[in-house]
């Protein structure tokens, strides 16, 4: 069985959940196990988030079920059967597994349908087509009719995005298990070492220490392209290696980490002027997270360093606040500055990104760039969001602006064009917010120039 | 992009296909992107091995048809977007594809629902919830009114099953993978590790050098739990650590080994009993491997050198023919000898288990244990099957047949009971059929009680 949090918290959190509402029934649908290649062939398993912070069990096929009139909980699901204990053990019986996480009752899951006649169901966005399907038989609906809750949705955010103290304690150990796999790649980290075989030692250190990673490790020396899965490549002397990854610990809380390594050990003087300036933006932005501050400010002073850098650099020029307003900048930042992390890496993603990072006070940019931020409310207490700057050169997206002579009063496309083949940097780390400021999650990760080179020369 | 074949293997494999058939066309979706706990976090992706074995690309969102009455094939997908390209990187055009694989057509997605109308469509079952529901919208079906082609799964389960000359040696390099991540293993073992933390470094290996594990590791202490993905515990003297793992190398052929590690480094006199009769069984059963031979006689062989054996210690007594036909030794082996392996660890499970492994000439037996073989039918140069014997002290089921008095006449439950806390052994290797015998694929993995204590002592 996972690792549970007391009862009581549970409970708190499903009677949180249940003050909003007056009537009505929430309905959480456990993930089940997902094929690969074959039905029995499954993906490590991973339980729905929402289920997990409601009802704590990592386990398919269940139900969780609050009945908001009546204020009280239940789980649907069925015990197991003699061979499933040959093939996978002695398992608890559901009703001690519902006395863990205080559920007022149990039912087996053929109840279900006819326990949610004539209710009024409330539920999240299903993500998983099996999911889906089992949504509408019980709701007696097509694929189509679907439609998730928009309140429970905006009260499960204003729930889950801020992380108490117990909470805090388990991504801290998460970053923890982070920070443990980027320092060692940094160790391994050497021309003529396949990227693969970083790839796998990272790997190796997440699914040893907790849950495996939380999202699909990046580790490329083409670090220009954002979401790069490709682990093909020898490393070179002269490259730079993005790695971006993070782990889950054994309760699924997650870390997320992004560093860039000169491969050779030393940053080349190119190399270091683009780094320097997405450090900086790194740290200032972190130094601005405290309570009221809207993440978008961050974004703002992040993106200002960077085109101010890179106006230094000849790459860009004119105008700083307009460039920035515009989203010039965006040629070599496409990407918002962070999200919130919690039991999702981008946390509660599947309720929609713009209920977790925007609300009535702030809509999403349409400006390219701008438009990709995740994460642009105002900072509370508990919030954990992450921040990573970055300056990448992706030939194609310069080739198209260049063409459409996009910003060229901003942008000096000849300068550009000698930086055509430099890669990308990104520098990411997870920051909580404190009701004071904030406090960077995990022990500290080589960072700054000088403390990158020294581990990788060392 | 993924590594290929030649494309003239392709196009000669689509060509056997359609030359079973005079009419109608196949259908072949591939895998799409699976979600883990939100719709961009995907697990690792694994395109599915019918669409591997016919049209080679290991992408998302794509069809591959043959459309047998003009003995043609076509691709449908779409090109990659520019957005996508900035967060993925370049991708290679679907025509330029298509080329690899020799297919005739490139069409658009958009175009396959109306393509398929009128058209009698061969399809094989479905096993993920996402091309269900695809599947249903594309032949404006219900999703209980999906019905696979018996007709083409018994077409491919004729080609896939014979393993060409550059499949086998695909298959040597996910074996050799498989025999990394063993010895690694084994090197690693010892009191006071922890479980997690070998199973982290066999995954490790297992992404570092080919694409990942062939299916969820069993790594336990508790090996009489058949499959067991729990990893919680820390190793201790005196216990055996079962091990089941296999690897998939880049071209997604698979790997199956299984060793079975005393914790100590040395088989207690008791473990080393049991150890050495799952070993014999293991060892005749792959000395009989050959061309024309069933494999269930090679079950048969396994499961009664395991009756003798236990015999010998007093676990088990009686008509040993007797004995093994009604299956007294499944309260110890309640699993099967093997399955076939190849492109899935099970290959070919998705199409059914008895058009894979029985045929007109033999049918599933309904006895306990034997009714548990996956792979029964007469081998041929080419199949590739596991042998893996095990036996295991499964405390629930005992109590259950001593209640029963089931097979009183062959079991001492008295004897049974000293055993109760035993743990389990299994012993597996991956066996070509050639033309003459046989050959176990791989580097040879310590086995021997000898070999394995001197590795783990080393």
């Amino acid at each position: 069985m996972n690792p549970l949090f007391p009862s009581p918290i549970y409970q708190k959190r499903r009677a949180q959940l249940n003050a909003a509402f007056s009537s009505g029934t929430a309905l959480f649908l456990s993930n089940n196990e997902s094929p690969a290649n074959y039905p029995a062939n499954t993906y490590h398993y991973r339980q729905d988030s929402n289920f997990l912070y409601f009802f704590g069990l990592s386990l398919p096929n269940m139900v969780g079920v609050i009945d908001f009139e009546q204020n009280r909980s239940l789980l649907f699901g069925d015990d197991f059967t003699i061979d499933d204990i040959i093939w996978m053990g002695n398992q608890p019986k559901l009703s001690d597994l519902a006395a863990h996480i205080a559920v007022d009752e149990v039912r087996p899951l053929s109840e279900l349908a006819s326990f949610l006649k004539n209710k009024q169901v409330h539920f999240t966005p299903p993500y998983r087509a099996d999911n889906k399907i089992e949504l509408a038989r019980l709701l007696g609906k097509n694929l189509e009719e679907l439609t998730p809750s928009i309140e429970l949705i905006k009260r499960i955010v204003a729930l889950r995005e801020l992380k108490s103290p117990e909470e805090i304690v388990q991504m801290e150990e998460a970053n923890e298990i982070g920070v443990n796999m980027h320092t060692m790649v940094m160790k391994h980290c050497k021309p003529g070492v396949a990227e693969r075989e970083l790839f796998g030692v990272a790997e190796g250190i997440a699914l040893g220490m907790g849950n495996g990673t939380s999202f699909p490790i990046i580790l490329s020396q083409n670090g220009q392209t954002l979401h790069n899965h490709d682990h093909s490549l020898i490393l070179e002397k002269g490259r730079l290696l993005v790695m971006d990854a993070g782990a889950e610990n054994v309760m699924n809380y997650c870390s997320d980490h992004t560093r860039t390594l000169p491969v050779s050990g030393k940053f080349s003087p190119l190399q270091k002027e683009i780094y320097e300036t997405v450090y900086q933006a790194n740290m200032a932005a972190i130094a601005n997270c405290k309570p009221g501050i809207q993440h978008i400010e961050n974004h703002r002073i992040a993106v200002t360093i960077i085109t101010e850098g890179l106006q230094k650099i000849g790459l860009m020029k004119g105008n700083i606040e307009e460039s920035v307003a515009l989203g010039a900048h965006a040629l070599f930042m496409p990407h918002g500055l962070g999200h919130q992390v919690g039991l999702d890496v981008h946390d509660m993603e599947d309720l929609g990104e713009n209920f977790v990072g925007y609300d009535e006070t702030i809509q999403r940019s349409k400006i390219f760039g701008w438009g990709s931020l995740r994460m642009a409310k105002t900072l509370k207490p508990g919030h954990v969001i992450t921040v990573e700057p970055g300056i990448y050169f992706i030939p194609h997206l310069i080739d198209i602006w260049k063409n459409e002579k996009k910003f060229e009063a901003y942008i000096n496309y000849d300068k550009v064009e000698m930086y055509r083949n430099f890669g990308g940097i990104r520098i990411e780390d997870s920051v909580l917010i404190t009701e004071n400021g904030h406090k960077v999650l995990g022990s500290h990760l080589p960072k700054s120039v000088t403390e990158i080179e020294n581990i990788l020369q060392s």
